[in-house]
């Protein structure tokens, strides 16, 4: 049974309108990371206080997308892949603001840390974060152009991260076998490389997403919702 | 202007078939979660091994209950506040997803900590895991039952898992500090509870969730959807 696509002009301006914000919360989310990250590396707690701040915008920027797919499904009324999409877009937007939590909680992390002398230099967290933000960017943008190569991609580097982690939690258990003094520190840098695995984790649920709404229509022919 | 309710006796019906959907798949993650602390705690590796097989159960669940969602959507159009439930429920499902992924997650560490000698009896573990369960129980009741003041209960009760963490990062922390040989193994106790820990957070979230849904309404009356 073909699909009853709905291809009315305003449908189409809502879909962009939530696409496009469902983009800008993702920026939002990489930069929140991005700045946890530097407040850490560059001992800077003002930035870490920005970041802690900055979370109230993306708690509005989900309300903002709900009430944009609220509106889509009551006036538009969408079936099969387009009410997909919009309910997928309900369940997206709840994986990116964890991760705007995520930034909050490393944010708190740096600014315990910051108060300690300084362990070792950071070099691989930030290299860690910036793979992790990449692949939240880009396990968006497989969600607003429905590219299931792009969103495999993502789940591809999101073993990456998990690699990242493993050597930074290696590598600081060397600092805590050696003298317990780095103990608490060393604990605090593994915390926050875990939290950073876990915006690789988050990226990676919204590229399988993605992947079944996109390619899921296939082998998922015949459910009940189809046949009617 | 009044919400167009819907009354339709199908429209309850399959209400209350996801709400049943949504209940099952809560009951089948807090057995999950008391699974694999029991698994670790009586040093049963087949145990574990259980948890982490069960976990395709979970992922059927949430396919059901999304399908559900979709059909409910699709042919009764619900909206006000209907539609927010079931968007509620489309958001909700990838939490307890999630804390089966959770589950899993802490069988996998007991299956290696099992392997090494013991270093402690687990006391405050089970306790904490017991509190986590109880509140994701009571965080699905509060959804089904529309019962913001049990969801406000969830919420308060999260400090409590929050609070047993601290208690078993702190002493666990003793351990790694009086002998390097206990790090290793304290660290997957730490990541197990820390695991625990974010059962509790996610109950708080979908408790969260029930309070806006419930309560919402009021302080939310003329949003753009209401105003149409």
């Amino acid at each position: 049974m073909p699909d009853r696509e709905h291809t009315s002009k305003q449908f189409e301006q809502q879909l962009r309108a939530l696409k496009d914000k469902l983009l800008l919360m993702s920026h939002h989310a990489e930069k929140m990371i991005a700045d946890a990250i530097r407040a850490l590396v560059e001992r800077r707690p003002s930035l870490a206080e920005e970041v802690i701040k900055s979370d109230d915008e993306m708690d509005q920027l989900e309300l903002d997308v709900d009430n944009q797919c609220y509106e889509i499904l009551a006036l538009e009324q969408p079936v099969a892949r387009d009410l997909r999409f919009i309910a997928t877009a309900l369940k997206i937007v709840r994986d990116i603001e964890r991760i705007g939590d995520i930034a909050v909680n490393i944010a708190e992390r740096a600014t315990e840390l910051i108060q300690e002398p300084e362990m070792k230099r950071l070099i691989d967290l930030p290299i860690m974060a910036e793979a992790a933000q990449r692949i939240l960017k880009e396990s968006l943008d497989a969600f607003v152009n429905s590219d299931a190569e792009l969103a495999e991609k993502v789940i591809r580097d999101d073993s990456f991260v998990d690699d990242c982690y493993e050597q930074i939690f290696r590598e600081l258990l060397t600092y805590m076998m050696e003298d317990t003094k780095y103990i608490s520190r060393a604990l605090k840098v593994i915390f926050i490389a875990k939290h950073l695995e876990r915006v690789g984790d988050h990226s990676a649920n919204i590229a399988e997403m993605v992947i079944f709404l996109v390619r899921g229509q296939d082998i998922r022919h015949g459910t009940r919702l189809d046949r009617r």
